[in-house]
């Protein structure tokens, strides 16, 4: 039973074809804003229209697809379109680096949001042409899209890492081969994708231009995190925003099944653990951030942050960020400093609350940073900033209002317990999934109580229903190999010379989808200066975590291919 | 069925008896150099035999013990002893804080070798009398003689985290209830233990004295990593001395089951793929390093260390380590970095190879060691510093004689992983053990191998033997227990405002019983600087790890107790 390449080539093809489509909309874009770029996606979407059509017509599948074959095109799927993706951003010289084009693009199918963009061999974010900052947008939105279908209806039938859960609670298909009825569910989910899009887009209308809008709302429902703001959704500076994108975030971050329940009135659908598991993280990690995050007199707490003698507060830390940026980049091209501290308080600014140029520029270094502690006296904004980071990193979208490495150690232990547990399974959000850390915390007790009881049966349930101990060995096997794929990405990133701190954090936010993570690649930094091999490892790994690692893999076990 | 307490005190007793005859050896060391705190040690003596003798007398239990009173034993007697250990340090001042003396003791009878010496509140290791560098051995070896008791003939009786699998190897009981073959066993493998101990103090002797040489076997054996130098045993600065040490502690993280095996002659023994894989991790560590510390020319690889344009050898940085423990504690308490300077100057003194004082200070600020990167010239001093190292990481000991912080990133990265692996069951040595990891890489396979063929049976199997699906179930839910209490433990940690990298990497040492960690725990740091609170919870860690975290796990659930 030799893989069937043909079917292969035939699907992939389909996926080229729309590939083409969706290609011609970030064209239309450019033509739109008069950009001279627009070619380039009118001839990528061409070709990989033409291809893409030429693969259906030679190799259309005239059986269902097995098992097999519905794996490597679920791997091949993420990484051929990525390579197709990233066609544009070298062909108009917008990106030097095809590295850096296919990082960002399979970033953006992988909806991990994690940037080259804005580094010192890249351009600016408000210097890339529109047609890109909305294929960017894009490619979040269609991977997403992805996600859904193959979480909710395909993964389920290949018996990855315990989605055969969800196989029931589906209006899709029961059969073991991949039916029509799959895109008949997916259309159904699709809808709701689209449609809460749209709302958030229409809600964001009156803090930002239509385009930022759209762009943050495909961003948004992806749980994706690419913005078209350096300063991510903070650059806005409204609450109204953050709270619009943090609701949405939410939404996001939650089962697409439990929408469509939901809007078809199954109020039922609200009795669910892990929804309420979901909930409780959220709001938990919500409570304990704004509580760290709050110091109504500035000294309650220890090591307040101050800046020659005055508490600063997260308005200064803002607007500095940029600054930030700026000299990290030039730093690592070896510029002088002196140099940066002027650049950097030019482009802060008369905007600069309470400080001049140096005082930014110094709380802006790295070092300073690392040691400065970042509080808000307001309660209000300390909630505000903490249900978006929460809601941020547990939905891995990514997105940032505040710079969270200059928060209390505290609350960057929470952030970065979130970054574990991740969305809901059925959404668009990475990490190992809520339901899954539900179901080895009720293994972990079960093991204990077992040890006291050692002669008893018992029996996992999830929503009163037995979960079949394969099922629970996968779960706990999906947790190894999630660990395993860190600690190897680690390893990889150490060869390349990342020190061990951001090599680990940078591997565990790609693997989980997240983006931003700590250190070298903290939230006010990016990824332009990994080494080119280190792009295509996160690249691969950015994958490999949206795909359930298992997909992935399988590929590179020697018995898929030959019997 | 109430637990019995009377059962459990009658043992205990036994325990405390035991104790108080430990205590009196520190007692003759501090009588033997005239060190007038040999009375607190007497006085811990008497009071603990008395307390112990009681206890058996009153509560001598009359039946076989229970599984449930082995466990509340099992983790009593090291919270208890620990208890009763401390009593020394504080009785005679040579501590001021009982905190302090307990995380020393509890460090030392798991084995995690984590010290709180050296620091700005204690004293430095050279000025503590040698009745208490004794007794920090001690408690080292008598810990390990616990441990090999305990894994190889009470924990697979409790059904502990996979630990069955050496039910039948063991040459011991096969009933469930604790009998009297448990000390039959016991006694086989600590006449082992003690004899290696032996060999290993003769043959250090040509090296160090005889004081040293005794201490130093101690810990080598228990996997401890006390050290009676502030250096570790990289003070003595004798290629000798480190590959005795090596050899020692590689004989010490193997199973010391197979050692009794080899001595009867059982060749058979080696064909194990436990061992197979514990060498395998070695040599390939060990090679990885080799070639990664080593550069021929000084300027081969990138980054190699410089300081004011010359290359560093190993011996410099070797002879800053103590200056540079010196003034990472001065500076926090805050004290003026000139002082300092001058201060580790003079430590140093005359044996400062190729620099002055500034420049020793220099490159031991623990900023300056963050951007150093040390190699060697020598492949044999790689060859030998790579050794070490990995065996000190994988078996857990957690001896120095290179601040590996300074190593290339890939160096730390691979020592990272070490820190996960630990021995093989049935050592001194702690971390999760490999053949948990090897029971996993398994396991991992064999799930992408069920992927592809969906219907088929794949046991697992282990020498031979087909694992049970309920042992690998204890398994995967060990490692997920095990990365979850680090997890727990760098959140507590955080709370205490520790940084994340630091509060990270401690616990995740003091859970696999190693010693030294990253950053602000560094491998020329100590735990001192932790706040109190920290150091109850990093004992309580150090405890957990040791037991196999299910033992102690299990007294924390209401259930254990109620029924
Ligand atoms: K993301
Ligand atoms: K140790």
């Amino acid at each position: 039973m030799i893989i069937d390449w043909k079917a292969i080539a035939g699907i992939m093809g389909v996926l080229l074809g729309a590939l083409g489509v969706a290609l011609v909309v970030p064209a239309l874009v450019g033509l739109l804003y008069g950009e001279p770029e627009w070619w380039a996606f009118a001839a990528t979407a061409a070709g990989s229209g033409i291809v893409g059509g030429g693969l259906w017509l030679a190799f259309r599948p005239k059986e269902e697809l097995r098992v097999r074959e519905g794996f490597a095109i679920v791997a091949l799927a993420w990484f051929v379109l990525s390579l197709v993706g990233a066609l544009p951003w070298t062909m108009t010289g917008v990106l030097d680096s095809y590295a850096d084009a296919f990082f960002e693009v399979m970033s953006g199918f992988t909806t991990t949001g994690a940037t080259i963009l804005g580094g010192a061999t890249t351009p600016q974010i408000e210097a890339v042409p529109n047609a890109f900052l909305f294929w960017r947008s894009l490619t979040h939105w269609l991977g997403g899209m992805g996600i859904i279908v193959l979480t909710i209806a395909v993964l389920p039938l290949l018996g990855v890492g315990g989605m055969q859960l969800f196989k029931a609670e589906v209006p899709g298909p029961s059969a073991d081969k991949l039916t029509p009825r799959v895109s008949e569910t997916a259309k159904r989910l699709w809808a709701i994708y689209v449609a809460l899009t749209a709302i958030q887009v229409i809600l964001l209308l009156p803090a930002m231009s239509f385009f930022d809008a759209v762009n943050h709302a495909m961003a948004t429902l992806a749980t994706g995190g690419f913005s078209t703001e350096n300063g991510s959704v903070g650059q806005y500076g409204s609450a109204y925003v953050d709270w619009v994108v943090t609701v949405f975030m939410v939404l996001a971050g939650m089962n697409f099944v439990l929408h469509y329940r939901l809007l078809h009135k199954d109020w039922s659908a609200t009795n669910n653990e892990e929804l309420k598991v979901y909930f409780a993280f959220l709001g938990g990690a919500t409570l304990l951030l704004t509580l760290v995050l709050w110091t109504p007199t500035g000294d309650v707490l220890p090591a307040p942050v101050t800046l020659d003698g005055e508490v600063v507060t997260q308005d200064v830390v803002d607007q500095t960020v940029g600054a930030a940026q700026a000299e990290a980049d030039a730093a690592a091209e070896g510029a002088d400093l002196e140099e940066v501290e002027t650049e950097s308080a030019d482009r802060v600014g008369g905007e600069n609350i309470g400080g001049g140029a140096q005082e930014a520029a110094e709380l802006a270094s790295r070092e300073e940073r690392g040691r400065t502690v970042v509080r808000y006296d307001s309660f209000w904004d300390s909630l505000r900033y903490a249900a978006f980071q929460a809601a941020a990193i547990i939905t891995t979208t990514g997105f940032g209002t505040a710079d969270y490495e200059v928060w209390p150690p505290l609350a960057l232990v929470v952030l970065f317990a979130l970054f574990f547990v991740g969305g809901m399974a059925g959404s668009t959000g990475g990490g190992v999934k809520v339901v899954r850390v539900l179901l080895i915390l009720k293994n972990s007790f079960r093991e204990l109580r077992q040890l006291v009881h050692p002669q008893a049966i018992l029996p996992i349930r999830l929503d009163h229903r037995v979960v079949p101990e394969g099922i629970l060995r996968n779960v706990l096997s999906f947790i190894v190999f999630y660990v395993g794929l860190i600690g190897l990405g680690t390893l990889l990133m150490g060869i390349l010379g990342l020190d061990i701190w951001s090599a680990f954090s940078a591997t565990f936010s790609c693997v989980g989808n997240v983006g931003p993570a700590f250190g070298a690649m903290g939230p006010t930094e990016n990824y332009t200066h990994v080494p080119t091999a280190g792009k295509w490892i996160l690249s691969v790994l950015m994958m490999a975590g949206r795909l359930e690692i298992f997909t992935v893999l399988l590929l590179f076990t020697p018995g898929f291919w030959k019997r």
